[in-house]
């Protein structure tokens, strides 16, 4: 597309979804706030509200440092009373969505003790984007299997961002990702050392409570684990608990499909929250069992 | 194979290489055993030492416990000193294999916090056997992935004797397996919290030392991550260390083919300890790249 | 389902789609006509006209004859108007409607030499059905692949009969089905030895009108070539065309996704031509890219 | 390498293998018999005896018309009394190894009739080499399957060179290959139309009969099919044999790994006939089951 067709496109739009690579959306979000237009950001401008972080981890400074004050970062479940009809909303990342949903109820009660949250993700292919890249090249990537960006993944700093909102205290997390040889579908295991002792029905009915008026989370039954063959496609995110006593840690389980609910759904969602419309619209869709 | 074809051909074997169901290991045991041959398990009845564990996890009395006098459970290169003679070995299992031998170095020197271990694995589908089952039908396997026995798997106890041993003192783990779509390899991502502030060089250096050696465990250069591609088809042990210093954690990657390593290739690699054979007899050959 | 639910779930419903194995649907169809109730036969028992083919290819014979002349079979894009009222319809099998949808222009204009169509089709591996069996075990249907009932696939003699209806003469075939290391979709690749030379123009031309009111036969633009991705999770039917002036062969490749428009979904379209509904209600939905 | 380190190399060797675009092998050819060295080329440089062929598939002109004449092509089963001391070998390419074996005895003794002959080949995705392309990106490869260059692969002058060679007659063929969704391995489907009627049996002592004496063509039992899964790591070329009295076509299926005997392995095996040496030599390993 030429800048022309660009400012023709924004010019009949009302609400613009920008997927873009770091930098490039600030710019079209100045434009949609000239001209008085919505902008929901898949990419990862307006993620981070901290610039010290976005040029810690990006690499980069705010260009319009003003543009900041009229986003708002939201994981629909937990933030969408925040929104107050900003014209930016900052999608979140696919990782931080499952590890947030995933602990949310945790955190925010403070059930953990300090340095004490370590998150293992595993992600399919697509969310190493459509960029032909040696480790995605299908004779690298198929029966293949490791981890990558080991504790220095730029999704950290926006994982904690939201953890320490909801907790009210600094937190720090170790964060590994893996890349899956399959197409869509994130899980993350995430191991949580626990303050003190709590019966796995205290943490369930905590869980339960807690997205008990959610379309989009499902708090999988005790026993069951959750996998990505009952999310994918869809905008789901499922959640299993578990409990190990010996050694005293939760064990969340939480599964999404990281192009639904951990990217174009989720904006989907978003704009419905814009736009005052029900969640659900567009959304509800069960998914394929295979 | 009728009961008379097992004892034919037990007579004319100098050593047996058993890979049953648990209990059934102990029956052919006991008749090599009598008629003075030798037997490696590669199933579950000799390797833990403490009855009362494999009674809890597997859910059995040993029917022949003098047997148990007489074997010994042997990772190559951290107990080869133990073989004195005995005429069963203990082959590991595939999971234990790939953790012992990433956390030796750092379990035995004691440099962690107590309940500081968390390991997440992650095995191919081979890990789960032939025998036909829903999780490893094509349609349900492929395209899927999911944690399974969470907190619960009985390859923990076998983990936790060895780190024991290694270590001298207690040590609980909290171990999860997860279903790779893929045939072959393991990859096991351990967290250790530290007990002080190390560089990365002090461990690396470590580790090193260790394994300096042993032709099949590679502690791969810093910045290299463990892989399953690099393993495959061989009977090689790849580690990679990475430090957290925001969480003061280190990340040991470790892969292994669950098929070599984790279990044929490991028993030759145990029957050429037994025979006194260089350890790498029948075992010297290079993983294919793809 | 005991017997007894199967009876009060046939008098509350108005129609029912069954997915059995050979010899059970006609026992369901005969209590169905009886109640005068609709049925939809996923399975095989009312696609073969001939009792004869029946026999032959299923070793069954057919125990309610009378029925066979209350039903029809319809594959809906050449067959709709064969519907009269019949309370049930012989849905098509996966291979067959792949291969019908491809050939019916050129078969039906009768355009190809005597013994002049070799077909070679590939499945994935959920055209095996849900039973657990040692070729779709994930070790051994992963990473491999090979031709299965090569020239003796039951589907022949639906095959041969569509054909021989839409020519008017007796056609035998040469068909090959393989298994493919993938969850859905068939791609048959058949070649037809051409009666005289023609363009690729004029065999367009053909496939364009013959198909310019469907709207889930997609007649790909010259120089495509259809694939499972553009079909997978959708009802569409994606035809390309290909000529071969060396040899004077026509080339032509159908893609579906077999669960979709090779069972559950072709089953859909068959209930809205039974109920006068539009085809597309309920299909009209796009394919995910991934 | 630079230009340097390549004549330093050269002058080093005895033997080159070269695995070049088309054009550079003969550059490398060049210099190898000006140096007095022999050169197995694993390219495409030296498979066609016709340099209008060459012209036509490749779009070049040999430039070194002369080396051609000191070059011989050679599918060491078919081709090995062709060596007479040539100092470059031509190495065939991976569908038409796999194509001529399995045609082999069916051409040599000319039993097929006019334009009789289709070839279905598929092939893993390394057979697309290295280099980054969308079509082997890993969310576009996997889960995928089509056609591609339907007859129309330069693979199809080699293929009818070789079968006319053996037949005394002018062929063609025609040949479509597939991209499978796996790393290693071709599986060609070959539909012959035979001459006269047949016994499977005769066809059959016919195929054991030639290749009697061949460690690395098996020629299955009656009833087996050729698979992926018994060739895949190995030199090994499986063929299994199917008539259809029903169109009187016999299908051949024929299983290589491509990167083996459809490249570097057939390479050693054309080395030891340079050499004189076992032509076994190197290559006598066993496939892994999985």
């Amino acid at each position: 597309m030429t800048l022309t067709n660009e400012d023709d496109l924004l010019q009949k739009s009302d609400l613009v979804f920008a997927s873009l690579p770091h930098g490039l959306s600030e710019q079209i979000a100045s434009k949609c706030v000239a001209q008085g237009k919505k902008l929901i950001d898949i990419g990862a401008d307006f993620r981070l509200s901290d610039p010290q972080d976005y040029k810690q981890w990006y690499g980069l400074d705010y260009k319009h440092p003003s543009l900041h004050k009229q986003s708002v970062y939201i994981i629909p479940e937990l933030m969408r009373d925040e929104y107050k009809g900003q014209p930016i909303i900052g999608n979140p990342g696919c990782y931080p969505t499952s590890i947030a949903l995933g602990l949310a109820p945790v955190v925010k009660n403070n059930m953990f003790v300090d340095n004490g949250i370590v998150i293992d993700s595993k992600s399919g292919a697509t969310g190493a984007g459509r960029a032909l890249a040696q480790n995605t090249h299908f004779p690298d990537c198929n029966e293949a299997f490791a981890p990558y960006k080991i504790a220095s993944h730029r999704h950290t700093p926006e994982i904690e961002q939201t953890l320490e909102w909801l907790s009210g205290k600094e937190i720090k997390v170790l964060f590994t990702p893996h890349l899956l040889p399959l197409n869509r579908g994130i899980v993350s295991t995430c191991y949580v050392s626990l303050d003190k002792q709590y019966s796995l029905d205290e943490i369930y009915g905590l869980y339960q409570n807690f997205y008990k008026n959610e379309k989009f989370v499902r708090v999988l039954p005790k026993g069951s684990i959750a996998t990505l063959k009952n999310v994918k496609l869809s905008n789901y995110c499922d959640i299993s608990l578990h409990l190990d006593q010996r050694t005293n840690r939760l064990i969340v389980v939480s599964a999404i499909d990281n192009m639904v609910k951990g990217a174009a759904g989720q904006a989907i969602q978003n704009m419905n929250i814009m736009y005052g419309l029900d969640e659900k619209t567009g959304l509800d869709f069960m998914p394929p069992a295979f």
